[in-house]
């Protein structure tokens, strides 16, 4: 049963279901989208499995990115704080970033690591191979069921030596002498034709715009892509650049590979933020959060002059070494405008490759499933259109059509040796939002409220009636927000009041006064005449007071 | 003087003046932006131009894109209703357009075309030659003043036949024979490495999609990209295939390009959207506006069912022709979704040529540069960092750094033929915001509101005082939109009033009652509560009303 990740990019999470046995397979959470404003982000909707708490028996996490993790500390009380299965760095990520939820249950792991073969319950045991994304540590799953060997990749990417030639090759044809039953398979790039561009290649053209750099080098990426900031930092020390590691949360990621070991570096290589201006120009490196124009983020703090070490320059290369989120182009655009204006040079990945996509494109795919040769297919990880498109992949892979499912979140797969029928009954799993403090209270027609009031402002009218008479007693109290500025539309606001005290004085005397009934004449009646006069609906809210 | 277009794409405008006249060259719209909530679309600023009214002798259009002609039917009349010159379709469309604003002036037109050289005004003339974007009819303008010759080039792409070869070279040549003091560039594709795409390669690619479709085929794209609509018609008719036109601006710029002539196509191979259904699937071609997941536009009509005579059904090929506006794509994967759910077989530009860009890339950037030998360079369409980066391809193209001139909106360069020199006074070019009929009526202060009441919503409270004592009257009434139920949240609620009669009761009993102050107690104080119970922070609005 998929939770999330089926029909959007992020909020992965599925489980498994097998008597009274659950095992879940990540817990991630979604950014918000143009329909979602204000909210902080989308978790899967865990209802299922909070009724069912007892029958929890595992939380596998395949690697740590907030879309694969990003749910757990607001979801683990409610479905029983079961253990969560992951590697060294995945629970050293999650328990960090659980220290800011003080309210959140004290988690429970059991570390394992690629090779490994853990009995979870009675029906469920996983065996774990090293996954390929672009942090340390991911895994790959085989939970082996009754009903077969499932296999989740988690986000998956293919590398390729010098020659081209792809890795891990015999790694999949071992999975795949094991009998797998069921791929669940990563479709976000289910669309690119080709193959993935290799890590060695952005190495390569880093290293070669680090070489030609006159100054400071600043390499904007995300904090939680590892791989790419070990690569960074590898390249620094070839060229003789100290590192600077700006952003709190990429100083915790990087501390906490350096302690385990997957990031290890020379001795004074990494110098404190502090002591940047202790060394020249052309011998500093600084690898910095925030290429994606995030208001907080250490790159936006530099360019606004708000960052306490560091200033662009002219004569600072600034390289972007990560995918632009759909959705943060005009944030990107307003960063490298401000870097430009502020006299530094731009490499970014957009028409360079400075950056390999975590998510293999369709002959990566095709690779893998052609070496691992499921019985059935499960596109996973994307949009509908991807998924479907995932799925000519997997044909032309050699998976028969009709072995392949295209499921959407909350509904049930039942998977047996013979065969999967997805089935009538569903499960809930519409939006779970994230607000400040508040989980799930926000809805749709908080959403809906906001979208009106962002797209038309509103108008509150308050009118004072005495309770006997049903007499308006003073002039109507008018404010405004969003719509227009009423004090310099004074024609309007005369004109509102004058409607106003005209619904009071149409009501016959002997009429009994019901307040939603003339609320509904307000409403109805001023929304009417500001569109007529503005072609705009602001919300209109009418208030009675009975004195 | 450029007002427009020089930190955004769209809202193109700029002019010249000398002595007492004034040409202005475009006078287009931009669309709203994440940050300019519930905005129809912003326009130049033209206080500078209502102020010299009198100045101005022209207004040239280069095409008849919204980016260029959008503002005309708010701006015309304040500027003195310059004639207008351009080419026919370029009037026919403009002139269609401004039917929809009936208190809009009459235009004026002077039709030009490709080849003419026309006197405006004592001191400026202009010389048209053939422009190459996507719409038909497309000029570029070589403005003639006594500092020498401007070259506005439009929108710039450039074609290239069979062999590869650029066409249009020998206009560029004969351009700058005439000499060229300034030429103001096209920067969109700025950044983008290589040569463009020729129409031809999308010609070829398209045919062939066409060539495999087995059933019906939709080809989405922009009502305006008038070439490429041409151009699949042609190959309707190649492959015997009858056209519909879906989407009512569709349909009128085909008729004016029709009747001008510059569609001209075999007699009844236009067929009425009605007559779709009389026509076996492998026999229709219809061509639909929509392509951006636009709510309102054809294509999203046929996908939710709510299109008069098209449905769509398993076996029919949809090709979307035409690049997605940033800011779109979740529109246009939702179309792609549904598109895919309900059964056809999509083809998208994304992954293959079956769009073509109407800006050039670099290697088109510098041949036109290197034909024309401008003195100095001005590049303009974009933000900031596109037209630096469009400084580079010029000095790669031999003009020398100190004559390329990086402009800002508003800012004033004073061309002479010697030098040029970007003084310190400037023009008004702050954002005119259209929304319904409000022109330049909604500022920063209203889009401030709204983006705070889309993000946290807002809490009204109405407080009703006796005037003389300052007590409180009643328990206060709240209302809440957008941010949470509070009926569901009594708790909350409660807390609320009893703060705010706390506010009223620590009034000392001698105190003079000043209203303002109240509101500001409340609004800090009920603020921070909220804040603190929710980690959001909607818009207090205390309204005080006195009996």
């Amino acid at each position: 049963m998929p939770l999330g990740g089926l029909e959007e990019i992020g909020r992965n999470m599925m489980f498994f279901e097998y008597n009274n046995e659950i095992v879940i397979i990540d817990a991630g959470l979604q950014f918000p989208e143009e329909e979602t404003p204000g909210i902080d982000f989308i978790i899967p909707n865990v209802t299922y499995l909070e009724e069912n708490r007892d029958k929890v028996k595992a939380l596998i996490i395949t690697h740590a990115h907030l879309d694969h993790i990003g749910a757990i500390p607001y979801i683990m009380e409610k479905i029983g704080n079961p253990p969560i299965y992951t590697t060294a760095l995945s629970r050293e990520i999650i328990k960090r970033r659980q220290e800011e939820f003080p309210n959140a249950p004290k988690l429970i792991f059991e570390e394992v690591k690629a090779g490994d073969t853990v009995r979870i319950s009675d029906n469920f045991s996983a065996e774990f191979f090293g996954g390929m994304h672009t942090i340390p540590d991911s895994i790959i799953v085989l939970l082996k069921t009754p009903a077969g060997n499932m296999c989740n990749l988690g986000d998956f990417r293919m590398e390729y030596d010098k020659e081209g030639n792809a890795q891990g090759m015999a790694m999949f044809e071992k999975i795949s002498v094991k009998g797998v039953q069921a791929i669940f398979l990563d479709s976000t790039a289910a669309e690119k034709p080709g193959k993935g561009v290799s890590e060695e290649t952005v190495e390569q053209n880093i290293e070669e715009v680090f070489r030609k750099a006159p100054g400071r080098i600043i390499v904007g990426t995300f904090a939680s892509l590892l791989d790419r900031i070990r690569t960074v930092m590898q390249i620094a020390e070839r060229c003789g650049r100290k590192v600077v590691i700006s952003g709190r949360s990429m100083q915790e990621n990087v501390k906490i590979a350096q302690n385990l070991g997957y990031i290890k570096m020379t001795q004074g290589l990494i110098v404190p933020l502090e002591d940047v201006r202790k060394y020249k120009d052309e011998k500093i490196l600084i690898v910095s959060t925030g290429a994606q124009g995030e208001t907080n983020a250490s790159l936006m703090k530099i360019i606004l002059g708000e960052h306490k070490h560091i200033r662009i320059k002219p004569g600072d290369t600034v390289i972007f070494s990560s995918s632009i989120i759909p959705g943060n182009e005009r944030s990107v655009q307003t960063l490298m405008d401000n870097l430009a204006r502020q006299g530094a040079i731009i490499h970014r990945s957009a028409f360079m490759d400075l950056h390999a996509s975590g998510h293999g494109p369709q002959e990566d795919i095709k690779a893998v499933l052609r070496a691992i040769k499921p019985k059935f297919f499960f596109p996973i990880h994307g949009y509908y259109f991807m998924r479907y498109t995932n799925v000519n992949n997997a044909v032309e892979a050699g998976v028969k059509r009709e072995n392949c499912v295209l499921m959407d979140n909350g509904q049930v797969a039942e998977i047996s040796k013979l065969k999967v029928e997805v089935i009538k009954e569903t499960v809930p799993a519409y939006y779970v939002m994230v607000d400040g403090l508040g989980v799930g209270d926000v809805g749709e027609v908080v959403l809906r409220d906001r979208r009106v009031l962002a797209q038309e402002g509103m108008v509150v009218i308050i009118a004072t009636m005495d309770k006997q008479s049903g007499k308006i007693l003073k002039n109507p109290d008018i404010i405004s927000r969003g719509f227009i500025y009423l004090k310099e539309n004074k024609e309007i606001l005369d004109e509102i009041r004058r409607r106003i005290r005209g619904i009071f004085g149409r009501l016959p005397l002997d009429q009994e006064v019901d307040i939603d009934y003339f609320k509904g004449l307000i409403r109805d009646q001023i929304g009417q005449f500001l569109f007529n006069k503005t072609k705009r609906r602001p919300m209109v809210l009418p208030v009675v007071i009975e004195i």
